[in-house]
């Protein structure tokens, strides 16, 4: 793929994030998911219509490029985000496992209009005792059970 | 609350696990979401039947949540989950902001039984460049034009 391909998808998502903001759908964020030279998925920001605090320009692209693969995972697709993913993202990014991903902002850019990203990648960080919203060990040997009842589980799904 | 309430409310998590993982709608882990000692939320990993990466117990249940009380913060509210969130659940947590959470397995517990947690965990602290899925800067100027546009927006939705 030549470098002018990448920069053409990398328009898409931003001209996903202009449109999802002036539509008042939520913040100035936009992804394209592309496979084998055609977008599979896209999304934008739609916190604001869905009030889902998950709906992220990435997380939407995803989620649409997995129903239309009728796979959960991205295997050789490219993600290009307009900006830097957030950890929320990030970690859906990794489970998903598309080959690489580009991003137009940063998450100092992010920052600079009143995100948190850079503050959640500073709080996942920090021991559990001391972050701003406590995380508290519970019934640890209650829970265990279930895991062991999956390591022993034949045929399961695997993911 | 009286400890014996946030036990009660993750063995409800702990259940949500073992029916989710025995129906084979997915791995291992079920969470709850309460607000004033009634659970409002409440979901298992469905990745293996809705195909969808970001199927997770807490994203599932903080989605549901959040359509309930017709917000996109979960204020108030307490999280059970029955494994330590991975780091897209973390971030999930974060944005939605639950006042604070209960895990009863640990990240090193889903690790010993083959989910990823723990690897995503290390890879968001690599440099860029390091990392299993390259992150590849791109077009930043560009993005960043949808950034300003943002910033001098007059009523947008903050969030």
């Amino acid at each position: 793929m030549k470098p002018s391909n990448h920069e053409f998808f990398m328009q898409q998502a931003i001209r996903l994030a202009f449109e999802g903001m002036r539509n008042g759908e939520g913040g100035p964020f936009g992804a394209v998911i592309v496979k084998n030279g055609e977008i599979i998925g896209q999304g934008n920001n739609r916190v604001a219509t869905t009030l889902d605090p998950t709906a992220h320009a990435e997380i939407v692209a995803i989620r649409e490029a997995c129903r239309r693969l009728g796979h959960f995972q991205l295997d050789g697709c490219i993600l290009y985000t307009s900006c830097e993913p957030c950890p929320m993202c990030l970690g859906a990014i990794y489970w998903a496992r598309p080959r690489r991903f580009f991003f137009a902002c940063t998450r100092a850019d992010a920052a600079a209009i009143d995100f948190d990203d850079n503050f959640i990648y500073e709080e996942i960080d920090l021991p559990l005792e001391e972050r701003k919203i406590p995380a508290i060990p519970l019934l640890r040997e209650e829970g265990l059970k279930a895991f062991e009842e999956w390591r022993g589980m034949p045929n399961k799904f695997v993911y």
